[in-house]
């Protein structure tokens, strides 16, 4: 299964699922005037669908990498880490300074999750 | 199965599976004279020949990670990523900027592709 | 099976297993008044731990993704690379500079090992 972010010319899918793993591609706010607590807020939310869309949920995640525009952001990034993720299933994770193509995006996660 | 860098001290794998999914290293371009386009062109034919030793293709391919030296290379990559990905099959997707161990290298992408 | 981070505040795993496969969060060193090539070796001595907990060892990695400070640095990671990955079965592997959120932290190691 795949679903296909909404753009004008599709050019990935927010979530794929392959062997019994589910692949979320960076999850972004739609909403990028909010500051970092809220994007990921929002991306979150996505989260939420794509992996419901699976059978799945936040508590099978297994791994993590979260792009955050720049390191001094992770503080505040992980105020709504923490609110959302499951305490007694945290994943794996990593997290990464990185320049992202639209400089009003503050945060992008991949997420990997079994079903 | 690993098939092995060609390098004068290997270090890593361009291609291993494990568990029934496909991990493919950074593919990078041979030929670093051409543009973003033209280097993300060589990885993917590379990453065709990977994916074809392992008995899978590109219509199998669940995430890809794409690193480009300069986030203003991302249109120009997605080109080469446009002409090749297969429509019906679109991967989870990250687009990052990172500064490369080569500068002339413009673009390295990680895949994860099921058999 | 989660092993939880040794942190004030939870927020992540070190390693977590997901459908036979098993994720090895950003491995990072504990002492960081050591040179990269230290503290990738301190990173190696935590993840041969971690997969013997789960069952596996080095020889079953199958991707790797390392985020170096600084890319000159990776030459001297390569030292402890070199000497610690199993030359038979190296992992598929990229190797990107980024800005960590400690500045005295030179790298660290995403991994993904069968069992």
């Amino acid at each position: 299964m795949a679903i296909i972010r909404r753009e004008l010319e599709p050019i990935l899918a927010n979530v794929v699922e392959g062997n019994g793993l589910i692949y979320i591609a960076g999850a972004l706010a739609d909403d990028t005037s909010q500051d970092v607590t809220g994007q990921t807020r929002q991306a979150f939310a996505d989260v939420d669908r794509y992996l419901a869309m699976c059978g799945s949920d936040k508590s099978k995640i297994v791994s993590a990498t979260i792009y955050v525009a720049d390191i001094r952001l992770r503080d505040a990034m992980n105020v709504a880490w923490l609110e959302w993720i499951d305490p007694k299933n945290l994943p794996a994770r990593a997290c990464v300074e990185m320049k992202m193509a639209d400089p009003r995006c503050l945060v992008e996660i991949q997420f990997v999750a079994s079903k």
